[in-house]
């Protein structure tokens, strides 16, 4: 089972952190931007080559540390059909180096339509006898606010590829209370999704009790990290909001069960713009740095 | 005000309907993808030539009779980068034909990562000085799980840009109920979101009376049409659902006010795939017989 993998993963280098991948035109050292826009002009081309190099070194410089990868959809996508083959290459390398892949792309949409996007992600796209595999993934982030028509083809790609997804649940950024703390009965909404996510996925259980049909809780809600906890010892938890965001290593520390398994923790902009702390550092260096004083945070807040 | 833009269009034509370009595998002819299968074999790059030769012909064959398209991000995206390229190429076909764009991507995301994607498909991306249009559509869809910070970018987008946002309210599918009609207090939650997106794209309101921050209801609801049309004389509807979904034109009147204005009516398939009712007529032809009956049936329930 997919969930089974990232556990072992996770066990073997004594780390639940995921290597957020999101870069931004400021997150990318000037040094790097400036080789391509000297050859390619101010132009989206010198972009996607400055983001190409960026992530490829990433991955090189710190596959022994961490053992996933998340790589935020948006960012590709923001530079144009280009900038989607940079996302393709980044899933591929982190592949080759032996890392769990997350495509943070958050879909969601009517049944026939995640179809569609699942085949993208996680699953394989038909032409006649043919299933071409498109970014092939191994996990991927889905937005549940069209229920569970919406869920159901993810959750079948889970089953027929072994691969895994994350149904946004309380997520990390200020204003997730406006729709996911709205009361529905008596409980908050972002309760009612973990409750639908848990039952959706039940045929899904890997040796350690937990499922390939999983939830993102953000680190700085410690409380609904609590709760979803107590409610759902079978859910595993995907948990950004670490470090730039707020998110503290005793909040997520919950996340965890006494075994030190149920939950990774990404972090992208504190490992990956370390470099903006000390210019005169390589950033492959300063990310290393970063990567492993986060490591070592969480050892010290997660029981083993 | 580009929605002021989107309702003379649809008064020229007499015609609110919006042709969905959602290209499936089984929804092209079998002729146009053996052309390209002959000469690209069962990969990627055969469907993507399809699929461009495919919605390109019927932008061609349409673009007098509908006033606008919504492209399924989905379907584009589940062919690799090359499949985005296709989407980039039917945007701008439509464009070049005097057609108003919708890209259904349902995005949603925290701020800065939303900031990305609304960059994408609405407004620049920057690279120092220079602002660099990729996607650059008139419209798209956004999903409010993840509440106002995540609405914020495509906001502004839409006012430096004059573009619009549809967001999700009231989906066409069978299980939108599971979330979308949760009560939150003495109110479904999609009432709540329309709430929401009425105060967030109050300083956005054109002449007519309608915002640039508008939503997505769909046909198969009627009651909540209905009730959102009560609700909120200021939000423009796109409505999905049309035809092969169920939705009709009766049930879809109420989101159009009393001057014909209020409302897009999305068709994918009930034009797009007219051809397999009868396969000796050519498949544009078909798309054309439809999309005239569409106009003519919606003109019947509608008081212009």
């Amino acid at each position: 089972m997919s969930v089974d993998r990232l556990i072992e993963m996770v066990g073997e280098k004594k780390n639940p952190t995921v290597l957020g991948l999101d870069p931004y035109p400021d997150h990318i050292p000037p040094a790097v931007t400036e080789k391509h826009t000297e050859k390619h002009g101010q132009t989206l081309k010198a972009l996607q080559r400055a983001y190409k190099e960026y992530i490829l070194a990433l991955i090189d410089a710190l596959y022994d540390i961490v053992p996933a990868v998340k790589l935020q959809s948006a960012c590709y996508e923001a530079l144009g059909p280009g900038g989607m083959e940079v996302l393709r290459q980044g899933i591929l390398a982190a592949r080759n180096r032996g890392l769990y892949v997350i495509v943070d792309a958050k879909r969601g949409d009517i049944g026939s339509t995640s179809k569609a996007y699942s085949s993208a992600f996680l699953g394989r796209v038909a032409l006649g006898d043919t299933l071409l595999p498109v970014y092939d993934a191994d996990a991927m982030t889905v937005n549940p606010y069209l229920g569970s028509d919406n869920l159901i083809p993810f959750l079948k790609d889970c089953e027929a590829y072994d691969k895994m997804v994350f149904v946004l649940c309380k997520t990390s950024n200020r204003s997730s209370a406006e729709v996911q703390e709205l009361m529905a009965g008596d409980r908050p909404l972002y309760r009612v999704i973990a409750e639908q996510v848990s039952r959706s996925g039940r045929h899904l259980v890997g040796k350690y009790g937990y499922q390939n049909a999983a939830i993102v809780a953000g680190a700085t809600q410690p409380t609904a990290i609590r709760q979803l906890r107590k409610d759902h010892p079978e859910l595993f938890f995907l948990v950004p909001g670490y470090g730039t965001q707020g998110g503290k290593a005793a909040d997520i520390a919950f996340a965890f069960d006494k075994q030190g398994r149920g939950a990774v923790v990404n972090n992208s902009r504190g490992i990956c713009c370390a470099w903006q702390e000390d210019e005169s550092v390589p950033y492959t260096d300063a990310a290393r740095k970063a990567a492993v004083d986060m490591r070592d945070d969480l050892r010290k807040a997660i029981v083993w």
